[in-house]
Parts: structure tokens; C-alpha cells; sequence
């Protein structure tokens, strides 16, 4: 089970609204390679891990981008706070504004509600680290391009220090394929299984 | 920021495999009325509602939700353990378990992965908490019908737990938007906001 | 069965077009929390409504909802008729253009077509009833936001006459909730379907 | 607008349940080529087409095929009327009965719920009728299909009636098309337009 | 199976980038009547069509599809190549190059990733050949409007080109069609399936 | 552009229908993890890899799934000829035939359309191979699947080439990752972006 900590991981203070960025941002709250599919996705492959190293990295990690997701939507949340109707047009922010007012939806910038379609959960510990590693490489170019797009300090400090999170994370399940593919070789199975290879 | 601790926040010990429940059970996990859409819609909405205890209520419950995941995700997986390929096959869990084998994937019951777009967030007091109240009954029917379909006592037990709670977050719901109804009115706002309907 | 009466329920007698207002207000055409979703969900969950006068509240308003899914068709189409190209592009109506010309298509201001998983079907009464007040409010909801962003007095003329039909529907809904809980009283059922609260 | 008239177009009474058959005919309700996209695409292309006699067409089929969605819809209702859990267990039908009970919900049988991306609305007359006439034709071997997975008599009656009329609706169409192809001869349009074939 | 040739069925040489421009046409590439679609639905339909000449048909539309699909991805990406941060912003681009970059994604215009419920594989002839005629027409209003938003010469040039290809591939579905009927009536049947229609 | 060779690239030969078999290998056509994504992934990426070796690659492998596609889809069809009512409803194959007759539909097991949603291209070298290298396990875990549910000799003959290629195809884009890793270090770029880390 999850307990709520009051505290962000990292601290969001953002002192200019800008709705145009946050339109942008909120794709890493629920847009295909954001932080609402990297927490479901590593949580949901848990179960199916079998090994209690890897499986203890999926729950850390994927706790961890619970509190990334929650970081994100402070983020957005801070860039709309008491707009006028001319800063929501002027933006375009009118489309999301419309449906969501200044509530946080689950949404790819695209405007494409967020969809467990864009998730992998295979049941298979190489199959699933190598969706994992992707992943983290997927998230890492979204706050690249977020970085190249905002110009507002306040926000590329929390976006620098998820975007760092992202890569430690990688790194983190590279040595988890290790270790899953050192274990499997001990009990003689290979990246490629070899029941299916002969 | 959320802390994982190790245990459910209900035990869950089944003892007889049964893929065809697992399979119908999953909606709770992935389907339009689960725990994945109850805590993300909770937990979403906390940004835009300006009540303190309000706010407090949807990280509390949406953070509840995420364990109540984490517990369906559970029974999926215990139901769904060992599996010979003749239990996949009778209990026609061999559309699931061709691209998922044994892992535990956001999908609801009919093979429909999960869609943001079954949650709504409206950045409106009113709005968001009767979608709340909504959200809660839905669940409920979904527990019940789980309930009249299967009979094995060890989810059983498990799901009457969860759907108690549901029960629980109905009447706590309820109880927000009697306090929002009366801190509106205080500032002269009604459920139908009286700057439209001059 | 529908019969066809050819005047809308209120008109519709737009001035001047406004495909960027056209581009916001088709949320209540094919959007999340609009009269499509309404109508179908109203006129399907009637079929497993045990009471007749529920039966007849929800064709009741399904109809009137099929009623003003076309006025809001009718102004999404007034508000686009004629348009210079010119007109189009300064108002980035030119990604809805590109794929349907000037015609009325069922899709919310975000980009998303119209998906049946925005609606709740759960066959109960109670959560059915709880459903259709959450979605009065959301419409509400648009609605208000609509009039937020709107300055143009023939168009927020028609949404005003459309916002206040929803409130009525929402305490329309919040009567068969009455009844509903006081019919299931009867037969000795209660909110909380005590068959599995013992 | 439309006003409700309380009689079906054609009477539907089923003597015997059949979980498993409604769950097939279910696709005409919800489905990719079911009545409920024809309803819309019908009632959603008559806004941009130019010649007030198509535009009546479109009115006049879109409004019928709302009554072909009730007919299907009570089609499924009747075969699903006071089943036992092991009836609902037999047929397959738990996977449906878990998120809808005995509701009728807008579903495809393969599980999908509806989606507007199955309809075309391109404001372009010559479009919108090729894409009616390929609606009818798809709805037409829906039909067949189901008129060859089913043999109750009652329920084949109606389905033979709906059938029926998709095969009228298609000739009419055709008409239409005719007509529309002489009025822009007229005005020096064919039906690749010579605008853009110079 | 498919071989490739290294040139373009038409060759693409855009001198100009124009963000705003990609973001509309990249509709053909992964859009509800695009080239993807286009494809995918003549290669499917493939299999279960029962005459050669028409399998052969649909192959070698399919197949040229594939090229014409190539095409549009050549234009989105030199209409997006070494853009200014400025320049994205400026078109409105950023929504989309949050997720993708400059890379060419299956998407409408609309923001939608691309759907298969957006095409139809009926296994019946009639209803196949019709969907297909419809999806030629569809396509065909989609590089109209192109040609309506661009003034860009070398885009132009390209798009005539497709736009021209659709009207020959309409033709020879009408033909298909044609064919179709006279096969279908040496063997007594009809367009409508006489041994329903008894 | 793609020129069509008439034979397959590994013979398909089934003696004997199979329709639930069909109805899981169909993930394979219009899966999560299926040929269809898999080649229009490749082929999307190719435009913005800035590496010719990279983009040959491809584009190679790209059509190389082209043809894999193909494949199934052939496998499908032989497992589904000439079957009768009877055997279509004991397979649970009526959910598909009753929309898609015998015809090969891009489709889940599961029942969901193909959705691009399902794959990604991000316009960055490392994040778009890292992609790839994930979508070869998945595949070769679904076919895997399909190897453990299947007891026909003629499918699995050409399950096995299948899950072999995509071996290979994994092997090639770790040597394309290798490569490109390379080549970013030359010009003092590192899998993660310095110019972001710094």
C-alpha cells in the first residue's frame, strides 16, 4: 500500500502563469510517454516479476513516479492559476479549458486522453526491462524537448531534476537486464529462450 | 510524494487458481469504473478544488485507491499463477495471456485497455465531486456483480472488503459536497452559479 | 421510436462566424461531457430501469438531449459557414478543416473523436441515477466555460437556454434518486444493496 | 428536434433469453457498423450538405436508424431479461455483466466501446454519400451475419425487418448520389472536382 | 511479400519549412482517410476477397498506397526539418513536437493517433468494394482541402499528384464493383444477398 | 516505394481450421506487439534518423515486417475457410465473424482495433532504437504465446520462422544502438544529452 507524504520529492514553485507551456507540459502527466504510464506501467509488471531484486525495483521506481506524476501536475497547475479568458485564448488553452476549466486531466499535449494502449505489460522479464529501458529513454526526450520549448526558469529546474530522475532510472533497469539475464542463464534460459530456440 | 510499505492494506491469500475470475475480476484493475481510474481521477482533481479539507479528502481517498489497485493487481495474479495451457485455453484466458502471458495489464474485462477518457475532471467543485459520488456507485455495481459471479471465498473476502470501502468513499464524498454546497454559499455561489443564471 | 419536428426546441440565428469559437463549442457536440454522450447514455440505460416512471424520466430526456445535440450542430455550423481560408488558418480551424471540411463531426475541442467510454451503463438503478447527476453537472460545467470564453450574444444567447436545461435535468435526476432510494425502501433494498452488506 | 412516439417501428418480443447471442447482436447497438453510428454519421452530415432533398434524406434515415438503435437495443434487453449467474457464466456473458450488469451499454461484440473515428462526416456532398453507401453495405452483412450465427425466430424476424431497410436506405442513397452528381453538373462541378483537375 | 525501391513513386523536393503546414497534412500519413489507412485496409481486405482480378486489385492499391504513405512522410519531414524553437512555437507546433520531435507519428491532424476502427475489412465483397470506393472520396477531400490551405508550389505539386492517383483508384474500384455484381450474378446472387431476401 | 513480389516470404500451408487459434495469432496482425506496428514504427522512424546505416536499417526491417504481416494475416485465413456456424460458435469466434465475417481485420486477441498509441516515435536516435529493441521482445514473447497455446504443426512451423527473425531483428537494432552510440560520442554527444546535463 502507498502512504501520502505531504512534501513534494522536489520542491515546484512557479511564480509566472503560462498556459501555452502548460499545454505542452502535461504531456508528461498523461501523454504516451509521461509520468502516468511509467508509475501504472512499472507497478503492473511487478507481479509477474520473479525475482524479488527486480520486483523491489519496479516498486521503487514505480513510487517514485507517482510523486513525479504528482510533481508534473503541480507544474501545470502553477502555469494556470487565475488566467484571464483573453491569456486562455491568446494561448489556444481555450480547446482544454473548455472540457477541464483549470482542473489537471490525464492528457497528452495532442489532446489525446491518456491510454493504457501506449503501456507494455508482457509477463516476460526481458520483454518487460527492455519496454522499461525504452521507456525511461521516451520520458527523457519529452523533458528534452520541454527544456528546448520553456524558457521559464522556474520550471526547467523541476524539469532538469525529473528529466536526471528519468536517466538514473535507465541506468538503474540496464543493471536490472543484467542481473535478469546473469539469472536466467543460471537456470539455463537466455535472452533468446532456448524452449523455443533448439 | 508517496512511501510504499510492504504490506496490502488487506490481506489477500487465495488458494485455487481460476483464470476465467481473474479475467473478470481484471476490470477492477483496468476497467471503467476501477481502482486505476478511482485513483488517478481522485488524485487529478485534488489541484483545481480550493477547499483544504476537500483537497485533503481526494489525496486521502486517492491515495487508498492506489493500495485498492495494488490489491485487485493481487488476486489477478494469484488467480492467474501455475497456469497450464489446457486451465488458458477452457477458460478462454488465451486472448489475454497471448500478449500479456501471466502479467497483470490495465485492461477492463471486455479486452478494452483503460482510457482516461472514463474519468472526468472538470476544475469544478460541484462537478468533480459528483462525478466522485458517480464514480463510487459504479464501483460498487462492478464489486457486486464480481460478488454474485464468483464463488470462491477466498476473493470473496477480499472483494466485500473493497467494495465496503467503496461504500465508505460514497458517504465521505457525499458529506464533501455538503460542505462545498454550504462554503459556496457563504460566498454567495450555488450549485448552479448564480453568474450565469442572472 | 423518433419522429422528426422540423424546428429546433430554441433557434439558433448566428450572426457572424467564429470557427475558433465553432472549434470550442463542438466539445457539446462530440466532447467527453456533451449532448451525444447525454442522449446515448439517457436512452440506453432505460432498457434494465426497473421503474416506469424512471423508464419514462430517461426517454424523456434523452429525447430533449437528442434536441439539442442538433441545435449545437446547428451553431457549430453557423459559426463556420463561408469561411476564407484566410479566416480558417488565423483561427487554427485548419486541423478540423483538413478532415472534414466545414461539416459537424462528433469530436471535442481537444482533437479526440467521441468514445462510448465517456458514458456509464451499469444497469443499477442507483448508480445509473448517480452517472447522469454527475454528467449534468459536467455539461453545466461546459457550459459555463463556454460562456467564460464567448463575448458573441446570439451564441451565448443559445448556450444560456441549453446550460439552464441541464440544471433542470440535474434536479430532474436528483428526484429520481428520490424515488429511486424510496421505491428500493419498499422492497426492502437500500443504496447500499444490503443482499451483500450482511 | 424529436419527440418520442411510444411504440417501436417494428414490434420486438422474444420468448427465450440467449446471453450469448445478445452479446453478437449487441455489435448493431455499439458496434463499427451498428445503428448508432449510423443514427449520428446521418444526423451529423445533414449540416454542410448543400441540396435541401438530401438533407431531408439524411434527416429522415439518421431519424429512423434511432429507432432501429431502440429495436436493437430491446433486442438485447429481451434476450438478457432474469438470467442465472451459471446462464451468464456459460455464455461468456461475465465479461460484459461485470461492467454493465444487464445494461445496454454501446459496445461492440469483440468489447470495444464505441468510437466516432468509425464515422465519416467530410462536409463534402460526394464523400458523405460514397461513405453512406458503403455504411449501409457494411450494416447490411452485420445482418446476414447475425441472421447466420442465430436461429431463434424471434428474434431473426427482426433482424430480417432491419436488414430491410439498410438494403432501402442503400437505394436511396444511390439516388441521392445521382441527384447530387446532376446538380453539380449544373453548376460545371463533377464529381471529381474540376476546381483542383485542370 | 514487399521489396524495396529506393526512389519515391513521385518525387518530393520542398525548399521551404512550414510547421503549421506539416501539422495539417500529416492528416494523410496517420489520419482517419490518410495513407496508413488506405493501405492497411486494401492488404487486408485482401484475403477473404474471392475473385483474382479483385485480390489482384486490391494488392496493387494496397501496395502503391504504401508509396503514397512513404510520400506524405516525405513532406511532413522536409516541411520540419532545423526548425528555430521559435518557429515551433509560432505554428503551434509545440503540442506535437513535445512527443515527437521531428519524427513523422501515425497522428490526424486532430491530435488522434491513428485507429483502426477508421477503416472496414467486412469479408463480403459488395460491402468491401463499397467502404473502399467511399475511402478513395474521402481521401480525395482531404487533398482538396490541402490544396485549399497551401500555397506552397513544391507542397502542391506533390499533393496533386495523390490527389489524382485517388480519383484513378475510385475508377477502378467503380469498375471492381461493376465486376463484382456481374460475378456475383452468374452465380445468382445479387448486391443484396437474395437468399436472405427470400 | 514498395513493389509487391507475388510469393510469400516463408510459405503458409495450414491443413486445418482452427478458428479460436486464429482469433488469438490475430495479435500478431493488429496487436499491441504485432507486425502491423511493428512496420509502420520502422518505417516512421526512418525520416528523422540522421545515420544512412540507421536508416537503411530501417527501412530494411520495416519491410521486412511488411511481409511478416502478410504472413499472418494468410495464417489467419487458412485457419478460418469454409467454417461452419457450428464450429464459429464453439471457437467464440462469433464476437469477430459477426463484424468481420472471414475477412483478416487489424485486431487484438483481446478485441481492440490497432491503435498507433501503441508505438512510439520519438525523432531521437537512442530513444527511437531503444523503442525498437523493446518491440522485438514483445513480439517475440507474443509469438512465444502462441508457440505454447498452439499444437498445430503447420502454424508453429511458421510461428518458429517468425519469432526468429525477430531475434535477429533484435540483434541488429543492438548493433544500431551500439553504432549510434558511436557516432554521438564523435560529434561529443552521449546517450544521455550532455547539452541538457551539464
Amino acid at each position: 500500500m502507498f502512504v501520502y507524504q505531504k512534501n513534494l520529492q522536489y520542491p515546484v514553485k512557479i511564480r509566472n502563469v503560462n498556459p501555452r507551456l502548460a499545454s505542452i507540459i502535461i504531456s508528461q502527466y498523461g501523454g504516451p510517454d509521461g509520468e502516468l504510464g511509467a508509475s501504472i506501467r512499472y507497478l503492473s509488471q511487478r507481479y509477474s516479476m520473479p525475482y524479488a531484486e527486480l520486483k523491489a525495483l519496479l516498486t521503487d521506481i514505480g513510487t517514485e513516479e507517482l510523486g513525479h506524476l504528482e510533481m508534473v501536475g503541480a507544474v501545470v497547475h502553477q502555469l494556470t492559476r487565475d488566467l484571464s479568458m483573453d491569456e486562455i485564448k491568446k494561448a489556444g488553452f481555450d480547446a482544454y479549458f473548455v472540457d477541464h476549466t483549470a482542473g489537471v486531466y490525464p492528457t497528452a499535449a495532442s489532446g489525446a486522453p491518456w491510454n493504457a494502449a501506449s503501456i507494455g505489460v508482457k509477463g516476460d522479464v526481458i520483454a518487460d526491462l527492455s519496454e522499461d529501458l525504452a521507456a525511461e529513454q521516451k520520458a527523457r526526450v519529452t523533458y528534452d524537448n520541454i527544456l528546448r520549448l520553456s524558457d521559464d526558469p522556474d520550471v526547467n529546474n523541476v524539469i532538469r531534476f525529473l528529466r536526471e530522475r528519468e536517466v538514473v532510472h535507465y541506468q538503474r533497469f540496464g543493471e536490472g537486464l543484467r542481473l535478469a539475464a546473469e539469472k536466467m542463464n543460471e537456470k539455463n534460459f537466455y535472452t533468446v529462450n532456448p524452449a523455443f530456440d533448439r
